[in-house]
């Protein structure tokens, strides 16, 4: 137990933060990520702005965060910049407001341009813990995220948040590594999902750390949607085309490990695989970790997992806690540039599943912009892991809007993962496998398999008033669906007649 | 020297390759591409085409191919398939009549989706090579490309063409490695430009070579245009860019290793960078060689390169064999998945410039595809170097078609690098730098830095017709740039006021 730092409380912590600071946060969507201090910080926020004072400051985490950070700060109108991947909806809407300054990068990349200096100074760390020690080793919580490197970064301090909600029983399970820059970086020697290449504590200068936030706040775990046909069909269409692609010998006899996002889907997904008696137990390499998973590998379905974040509900993580005997060879948390790494990804094999909000006929993806200007969510790790990955795999249900709108469209309106890094379209309507496809071949292949019958006819329309090349287009009319659901609230009034060449 | 294969003409050795065959060839870009067979095999497709029978063959290979290849068989409609990037104007033509199926990848992945099955088989491997031992050991010439993996995996046999016109001087150059696949992949352990991991011969096994073809035959070095003050102004935007980085800590005292594309603008780049008194000698790691880097060699500008291919003229080629005492410390040529790989990138943290055919406002970029449907060129390696450098930039001429086509476009017409993958854009014009900023953010700089005066208020009042969002976009008019040159041939005579919200 540590003797050496000051206790402070969260509000005098959250008085240390100045406006115009820029934080750097430990945590990885809700998990792990200090939630004490923030609160505070938005108090601040408030009564400034009371007082007619400018009052905001930049964030810098590993992904997105929960309500007392995200949220309460954005309703304060307190976030002047933050990057990276985000999910709260009131976030969201300030975003789609154009009041936050939001920078959507790859979440691998995340920790590395802040050390690179692209995104300016990390004035303060916040980390929660679970345990410090004197000599400044402190031990995260439920994820790796950026934290060794906005603690190293951190010109101003680190507040510690010491939270109890999360037991020291954990000790162990995270591997703290943080890889050098260019031109001094090492390779990065896990060829297996569980290989441990780093530290179970992240070893702070305890000169910097300011004080000790003491706090038992439980983690706000996400909840999901339920199972519906839909979902529970894209997970048996995906079970069963990588069942034949076990079969015929293209995926290894051993399997490969898995990566899948988060979600009613990954989890219908991971339930028709794990149930498959044909399917060998297996690995997961991923960064985020859900119940289904840690329910997976108490059966013995799934071998081992490294992730970067315990995105579970807080019953399964207490559960965790107290079964360290039997996951501490098994599971294994990193930091996001580790978890994610296109390094490790490509040379580990990743069968990546990931869903998008819309594909197009020549297998682009959008993963974050409805209708190419509302921001949903951010891109996360999808493009870390379905570029690099071995197979590459979206999944969406091909309609929504009880129909209004189809997920197969002739051009995305916002593209995040090009033609080139998508291999495999899944929806409810089938498969739509890309490999060694020309884009009239992809075009011709989703259209059949994954568009709702619904939309099929206006998709073959739109070829037909296309212009004739390598891709097939009518450049008045890529986004006729988008414009005309905006305008009229169904993409099937669509009218291709009107479209010339 | 060789005793055991025997010697076969190019025509016994094409009258091998059966309708419906794939072929797989050494060589990137048309350096070590082999060169009479397939001359041979273009002349079978005519004669066969003529008697009414079917002749056509599917082709992969490291990167483009010249006339002798993809320009010759694409003549004679002899090809069904092929992958990956191409340059040949014959070629091209028959992807955008739709008479090829011409499958666009990331380079660095071309030789793993052969390994893994997602192409198809290869049935022949024809290699160039200017050495041949009786062990089958063989030498290869001016570029890595895929030839281990076509090699190995040739299940019909191997044809090697011994060209004289590259000498066994040479040998020493290459650093051949193939790496196994997922879950035996081990890391690939280059931390310097010049780390050599490999062995510098091929190993055949000798039962499969069927013949060896002895030629003398010149490569098909490609000649690019002069430079003009556009490209020079270009180039001079980069360095001053790149020294000003250098000067505020960013880019590290020694510098980084440099990737460039291929063409004037890249020579451009190179020579502002290599003439400034300020900028140290620097490193290359790259795909492609040209003459200028070999000439800053010499000059002690350059300190080492890696590239997959020497596309220099063959008059440096030559050059570089005779003088190999120098180079052979300094110069090493990789396989495409070596030279390319997204470990390496990123590891080595190299500046990245490729040239784009147009960007958006946001940040995408368009590599291959004039008015989304012509293809252009292939995304080749762009993809893999962009996605993983410390530092991507995209460069591009401001207008095209002497001022009738803008580069900068609400919405790229095709979209090969997303906005998470582009920190930096040139013009003529001047520098956007992107790294950290909000998507409408971007837009403002690369309207203000880079867009030519012409266009700067269409591309304002786009976006005041556009939705408001994360970005901003109208549905209805995100092509009417491109829709406009399509049908008045000038992007200028764009009318945004007929468009609603």
């Amino acid at each position: 137990m540590y003797m050496s730092f000051a206790r402070i409380t969260a509000a005098e912590a959250a008085a240390l933060i100045k406006n115009g600071d820029n934080i750097g946060l430990s945590g990885f969507t809700p998990a792990g990520t200090p939630k004490a201090t923030t609160a505070e910080i938005a108090k601040i926020a408030h009564a400034e702005h009371e007082a007619d004072r400018p009052y905001q400051i930049g964030i810098f985490t590993g992904a997105s965060t929960g309500l007392s950070c995200d949220g309460v700060l954005a309703q304060e109108d307190a976030i002047k910049y933050r990057a990276p991947y985000t999910t709260n909806s009131i976030f969201r809407g300030k975003v789609n407001e154009g009041k936050i300054a939001y920078n959507d990068i790859h979440l691998s990349q995340m920790a590395q341009e802040l050390r690179y200096g692209f995104l300016g100074d990390v004035d303060w760390a916040i980390l929660e813990v679970c345990a410090i020690e004197d000599d400044g080793k402190v031990y995260l919580t439920a994820a790796g995220g950026i934290a060794p490197t906005v603690a190293r970064l951190a010109k101003k301090g680190i507040i510690l948040e010491l939270n109890s909600f999360h037991s020291a029983k954990s000790i162990g399970i995270h591997d703290v590594y943080e890889p050098k820059d260019p031109p001094l970086r090492e390779p990065i020697m896990i060829t297996k999902v569980t290989d441990r290449i780093g530290t179970t504590y992240l070893q702070l200068d305890p000169k910097k750390i300011v004080g000790v936030v003491e706090c038992n706040i439980p983690d706000e775990a996400r909840a999901f949607k339920d199972a519906d046909p839909v979902t529970d069909k894209i997970g048996e269409n995906v079970a069963n085309f990588l069942m034949a692609e076990h079969k015929r010998g293209i995926i290894p006899e051993s399997f490969l490990p898995f990566q899948s996002g988060v979600g009613t889907t990954a989890n219908a997904i991971l339930g028709a695989l794990g149930s498959n008696p044909d399917m060998p137990a297996f690995e997961v390499y991923t960064e985020v970790l859900q119940n289904a998973i840690v329910d997976l590998m108490y059966k013995g379905r799934v071998k081992c997992a490294s992730t970067c974040s315990l995105s579970v509900t807080n019953d399964k993580l207490l559960d965790i806690y107290d079964n360290m005997d039997f996951f501490k060879d098994k599971l294994v948390i990193r930091p996001s540039e580790i978890s994610n790494s296109p390094e490790v990804v490509r040379r580990l094999g990743l069968i990546a599943i990931n869903t998008a909000i819309e594909v197009d006929i020549y297998g682009h993806a959008n993963s974050t912009q409805i209708c190419g200007t509302k921001m949903m969510n951010g891109i996360g790790g999808s493009g870390d892991f379905e570029r690099n990955a071995f197979l590459s795999i979206f999944t969406c249900s091909s309609v929504a809007k009880g129909g209004c709108i189809s997920a197969i469209v002739p051009f995305c309106s916002h593209i995040d993962h090009t033609e080139h890094d998508v291999k495999v379209i899944v929806t409810e309507q089938g498969v739509a496998d890309l490999r060694g496809k020309s884009p009239i071949e992809r075009a011709k292949t989703i259209i059949e398999n994954c568009a709702h019958p619904d939309y099929k006819q206006f998709l073959w329309d739109y070829l037909k008033i296309s212009q004739k090349g390598h891709s097939c287009h009518n450049l008045a009319a890529t986004h006729a669906f988008h414009d005309t659901f905006i305008k009229e609230g169904d993409m099937r009034k669509v009218d291709f007649s009107k479209y010339t060449l």
